[in-house]
């Protein structure tokens, strides 16, 4: 699959891939633009949760793929994004308890992709991300995930906290990675979960966190600060695979 | 060694140069850039005498290799590889059982850079790398390794399986990670040890698997082969971390 498979350009084809339903990621407008149709645009951008940039015309004109982007391209998901509800049915219909990776604003599509992947392989029945800022479902990320976008469902929601508040109804715990928390080998992390992943500077966001019912840390012998993202998301994934198995 | 491989991209690779003591030659930053981070680099620059020039973002973007320079960019001295000697001795300097990653043919700078992120972090003394086809110790590995690369050594040789051989004679066992091997929590990882991880779409090379002791395999339900490299290294490599804090 190439790139511009993904990308929308130009008014008309942007404001028809709102009306048919296609999940638009993101869009580019051109600084400056308020003619009706893009005034359109902005409207059902509002009305679907799209994060919008504005950006100056060179800018376009660089992201283009067509050279008639008319002052604005979207950025469509190269796959369609499940419920919560589908995430959870999936876990009993294979008589499992949930097993959940949930991405507090994952930015970098290659370690979206990754942390996908590692889902797929970790028995996860699903990925929860954010609809603002985080990284969509690109062609990157459909790539590095290596075909796990294929199997393992990623639903995106508004509002992670308030997510996380829903699934701890459904009994499901939930764990975040952070400095100070517990050693990750001293918790109990067998039952129904939820794996919180956070981002790749900032980490898991305060509000989340502290939503999160144990906090985990992976013992660091190094100079640095932190593991790459998708490798800690590795990690913890498989100290919970391995007590699972036990 | 080409003009790329001295540049440093990106707030905490920066940071990271300057606290581990690397000498930095010429600093660009961007116009306007006052956020706390880079605050901190420019005291860093006023403390080494780093002539510092203030840049518009196109001219950092021309500049950098990475397309993800951050408003920052680094012009240092070339990341020197160490000797495999040089490994040993740090792990001898710390009193602790040899901790060694070998890297059969990394390709992907994002992977190599994050390996020896997440190598410095599980406590390892080194990685080791083959001169051949494999990744280089470029911008992009630098700023991925997040500053590891200032303080992890990394060793090239000619012949991995050679090398290998060699280590084993100093009483060096090695494992690596491969289909069809024991389940990695059923091994005894505990001693002196040599992590192999292999290129990423061939994994470990034949010559180089029958060189080793023992090979690991990480559990896999889902529907796709094998993870990223990164992550495969990243979730053995804490298996190593759990087994030798027992």
């Amino acid at each position: 699959m190439r790139y511009e498979e993904f990308t929308i350009e130009g008014r008309n084809a942007v404001i028809e891939a709102y009306r048919s339903g296609k999940p638009i990621d993101k869009l580019f407008i051109q600084d400056g633009c308020q003619d009706g149709p893009i005034m359109t645009i902005k409207r059902e951008a509002k009305k679907h949760d799209t994060p919008v940039k504005f950006v100056t015309k060179e800018r376009l004109d660089q992201f283009s793929e067509t050279g008639k982007h008319q002052g604005v391209i979207a950025y469509a998901a190269a796959y369609e994004y499940a419920e919560v509800e589908d995430i959870l049915e999936a876990a009993r219909e294979k008589g499992e308890a949930p097993f959940i990776f949930v991405l507090d604003n994952i930015e970098d599509p290659h370690n979206l992709g990754a942390i996908i992947r590692t889902a797929n392989l970790a028995g996860a029945h699903g990925v929860i991300v954010p609809k603002n800022r985080a990284a969509g479902l690109t062609a990157v990320v459909a790539r590095t995930s290596a075909g796990a976008l294929n199997f393992t469902p990623v639903a995106r929601v508004t509002n992670i906290a308030k997510t996380i508040e829903e699934l701890k109804k459904e009994g499901i715990w939930f764990v975040c990675a952070d400095m100070g928390g517990t050693r990750m080998y001293d918790l109990n992390l067998k039952g129904p979960i939820g794996l919180v992943i956070g981002n790749e500077g900032e980490g898991v966001g305060r509000l989340v966190r502290e939503k999160c019912d144990m906090i985990a840390s992976i013992p660091m012998k190094g100079n640095i600060d932190s593991l790459n993202a998708s490798v800690a998301a590795g990690v913890l994934a498989y100290e919970i695979v391995r007590q699972r198995l036990q």
